[in-house]
């Protein structure tokens, strides 16, 4: 490709509205472009690293066993009331109408689609298992899509759904395309972790992400310090603490706390050790309760586990959080003063609350809190269970050492569905003893374009994008110093660039009339793996320079080499 | 791929609501299933062809300098309103709002889109010419979507746009689209035809339709006998009469014609020639007009150019037919008695109208009309106009011998557009002289998806479709005769199965227990072009059965020579 007849649209300034670093180097490379909030423009040299993860995903998938196939992006809404998430899912399902009024939704996830086809196609245990996979554009309006392509609304998905008669069948295609997956980030060159997850609004019982590791991840990630566990803080188990609790020390005492509404107002003005608070938070029940708040009580220096709470029977989900007026009306004080005394609705405690003693928390008294406070002394013990997300230092839940947390980027998420979606929409087969069998599910996605964000927060220096050789847009740049003033020097870059097209490499020769640096720094900027610059004083030698992007290291290289030479470095 | 691990689901049975060959084939091969109405997943069988043809598509956009970008599917409205097109189209433009009530559509086509894009990256001459494509999921919410993939609601498109400074150079890259379109339908062995054509709501100058000949196709095609004039029939002119008006010969009369509401029953019941007759239609006019309703006229055997028609100033567009209430409001009298005389509305008359004498037509009074109706003499001639579609055998308007008309299947149109979104959305360029200038455009579509259907229209027979080898889902099968009960014959077609996959072939092993019958019919309905035989009998003799689908020709091949034979072949 040559520059003059390429769309190249880098830009010398970062954006102000890119936070992360992938989205400034994206748009700054002239690789995405903003169309509206959350929908991004592929430019050519986007497009290009795309197709190339797309290509490495879709070879994988193919030796995985899986099938290709395409399903609309557009969803009729009587498969997804039938799975029961029509209206479990959240304004994240955009919801359309035709123009007969008929009910449709953006797909932002397939498994109703593929079940549907499933059920239609499949009769026999003869034609399992069965795996079939999309690489497709899929929809999510998020609340508030950032980071470039990174939370986008529109984004290219690799989807892959597969049906088994057994639990076997399906956790061997699971530990298949666990592999596949492992492969996948491997071959992309990208620092990754399969850990443990949630299983979210997808639904069934095991699952795991691959996480790319980085500062900008959305996602913290706990990793045991003797093992390999690894999972998402949404799912990794704060262990019970192992000390019992102590004795009471102090009396139970009902202290005035008018400008003390928060843990931290509070232990700065009474001294207390903030292990010795408790934060209290109310959520709404789900309609079958009896009461219509649930309280949850943590540590004052922990975090309550929204995931963790969803799973409490009882709590309404999605998990919301009464208001104020709420609140009142149910205690009778405000969100400052909340705890356990006094206290006439269902209350469910962190494992690390329940061990504690003499601790301060709200007196449901407006401007009122109780100081040694202990349990069963003077309130009973409420139902324990896992509440809090871990925090570094933790134990490690299988017995192995200590947690530490890190951040990460997932790209990849795979699940065993079990029969969540086959049992609500009846799918299943005549099994090899004739009975009729509800099919057992897996699913496995990859956030494909999510991946190219992902690698450029893993490689990037102070000039711009380092792309390995497997995603780069062009993995080749020829350079001319000054072409238009120099026969010479046209010459041998004509006859570079030809000779590496005709060897099928990704060349971009760039033979705009700008000066050198503008040139060095954009395929700097766009991350060019390989560059030779022709010039004419090393012409006078015989030699152009080759300078590697990632090393830095600059070579000398006979003109007749260059081929061979560019060939080994791709091999 | 072994049929065993691959989901063929073929059918045996024409579903019944599959009217045209091409959807019923494609439903029985299993390359699409129905999701919706409108809305179809693409199957293996069917997607392998679909990316067959999605990579000619690539490669002859690149070859012709096009750059690939990729927009998104959904499209904010304010450029939609910008450009004037968020109320011009129809509600085929699916409109939706976010979770923020922002007014969004599915895109059925890009012009915004893109204008916004080269209004922003290019601001230079120097970046011109500049032609950008991209291959993508297009929604268009058709009223009646029918043919499976001929018609769909959610299709695959590949559209491009050009951006120039001048004529001169929008026509040469036009030029050069039109033959990249040419090569990509010769490559995928299409009958087809570059005709004339109207341009419709995308606007513009010059275009230019791609048909793919076939009975079932929607729009007719009017041929020149005698020169390569070619036009869509909602653009061909139909030329003015060379004969001049006969003087009138009979007086006009009033006739009572109570049972006489069409022109079939004028002709019948009164024994008028039907060249006779005029046919008038009243449309609504625009909102500036000075009456509510025009009037248009055709002779009684012509139909009236809807497409004509909406190009008539005045005439409210889309073309709208007034109500029977409307007419009579307006006329005082019913639409089976309408025509010319005492007639105080704009009136528009087709060319063959105009040298029409005495004729008969309504007289705007209900249950009467007059005949022997003579221009001038009667009734003042009105605005002339062309009006009707052309009919076989109309003199082609280049003068070159007579017009057939066939139908035919639109696969791709090509437009010069001209300035009609540069100019509304301001797309301008700073020019040679450093002077503002707007942006000329051309764009290019072709119908991925359709094709695939397309193709199977002109080629199928009894037993199922008959791909050309580079549409092929599958180049070869191995059929292998009884092999769960023959060890030498499931050897030799293991053999010669890994041998064509090294080779890089795609081959299909069929390697399920069936009966050869059942083999057979399948390969012929899917279209295998070349398919490998192996029996018991013939290994005795060393070779192996081949066929070709096309020709239905049968050879015997020793077993050594056959991954050279197929390879000569697919060459």
């Amino acid at each position: 490709m040559r520059t003059t007849q390429y769309l190249l649209s880098t830009l010398k300034e970062t954006p102000s509205d890119a936070e992360i670093i992938s989205h400034q180097l994206m748009l700054r490379a002239g690789m995405i472009r903003k169309l509206a909030s959350g929908l991004y423009t592929w430019l050519p040299t986007g497009l290009r690293v795309l197709r190339k993860v797309e290509k490495v995903v879709r070879e994988e998938m193919n030796r995985a066993g899986a099938i290709e196939v395409s399903m609309p992006v557009v969803q009729p809404a009587d498969l997804w009331q039938e799975s029961g998430r029509w209206d479990q899912f959240g304004p994240e399902l955009l919801r359309i109408n035709d123009r007969h009024s008929r009910p449709f939704a953006l797909g932002p996830t397939h498994e109703e689609v593929i079940t549907e086809l499933v059920r239609k196609e499949v009769s026999s245990y003869k034609q399992l298992p069965l795996n079939l996979y999309q690489v497709q554009t899929k929809f999510r309006d998020e609340v508030r899509p950032r980071f470039g392509v990174m939370r986008a609304r529109e984004f290219l998905m690799k989807d892959a759904y597969s049906f088994h008669l057994s639990d076997e069948c399906l956790e061997k295609t699971y530990q298949r395309m666990f592999e596949a997956y492992c492969r996948i980030f491997e071959r992309l060159g990208l620092e990754f972790r399969p850990v443990l997850a949630d299983t979210g609004s997808i639904g069934g019982s095991l699952s795991h992400e691959f996480h790319v590791l980085a500062e900008s991840g959305e996602d913290a990630i706990a990793f045991a310090s003797g093992s390999d566990y690894a999972a998402n803080i949404e799912m990794a188990e704060a262990v019970a603490p192992e000390t019992e609790r102590a004795a009471p020390g102090e009396e139970m005492k009902l202290v005035d706390t008018p400008n003390a509404k928060t843990i931290e107002e509070l232990v700065e003005q009474f001294g207390l050790a903030i292990e010795k608070t408790v934060k209290t938070l109310f959520v709404k029940a789900t309609e079958e309760s009896e009461a219509p708040l649930i309280a949850l009580m943590v540590r004052g220096d922990h975090e309550l586990n929204e995931v963790k709470a969803e799973k409490l029977a009882n709590v309404a989900v999605p998990l919301t959080f009464a208001t104020e007026e709420e609140i009142r009306a149910a205690v009778g004080a405000g969100p400052g003063s909340l705890g356990p005394v006094d206290l006439s609705l269902p209350v469910v405690v962190d494992r690390a609350v329940a061990v504690m003693s003499d601790f301060g928390a709200g007196a449901n008294q407006d401007d009122k809190h109780y100081f040694g406070i202990n349990w069963e002394r003077d309130v009973a013990l409420p139902e324990v269970a896992d509440l809090r997300s871990v925090v570094e230092g933790d134990p490690s839940p299988d017995g192995q050492g200590t947690l530490s947390i890190k951040r990460g980027i997932e790209v990849g998420h795979i699940f065993q569905l079990g029969t969540k979606y086959s049992e609500a929409m009846k799918a299943g087969v005549l099994n090899e003893q004739g009975a009729h069998q509800v099919l057992n599910m897996g699913c496995y996605g990859v956030g494909v374009s999510r991946i190219v964000a992902a690698a450029i927060e893993q490689n990037h220096d102070d000039n711009g994008i380092i792309w390995s050789d497997g995603l780069a847009p062009f993995n080749v740049a020829v350079l001319p110093m000054n072409m238009h003033k120099s026969a010479r020097v046209k010459e041998v870059a004509d006859k570079l660039y030809t000779g590496l097209q005709d060897a099928n490499v990704d060349v971009l020769f760039d033979d705009r009339k700008e000066r050198p640096g503008v040139m060095f720094a954009d395929m700097e900027l766009i991350g060019v793996p390989h560059c030779l610059v022709i010039g004419e004083r090393n012409l006078d030698e015989g030699v152009v320079e080759y300078k590697n992007r990632r090393t830095g290291e600059k070579q000398k290289i006979a003109i007749d080499e260059v081929q061979s030479f560019i060939q080994q470095q791709l091999a």
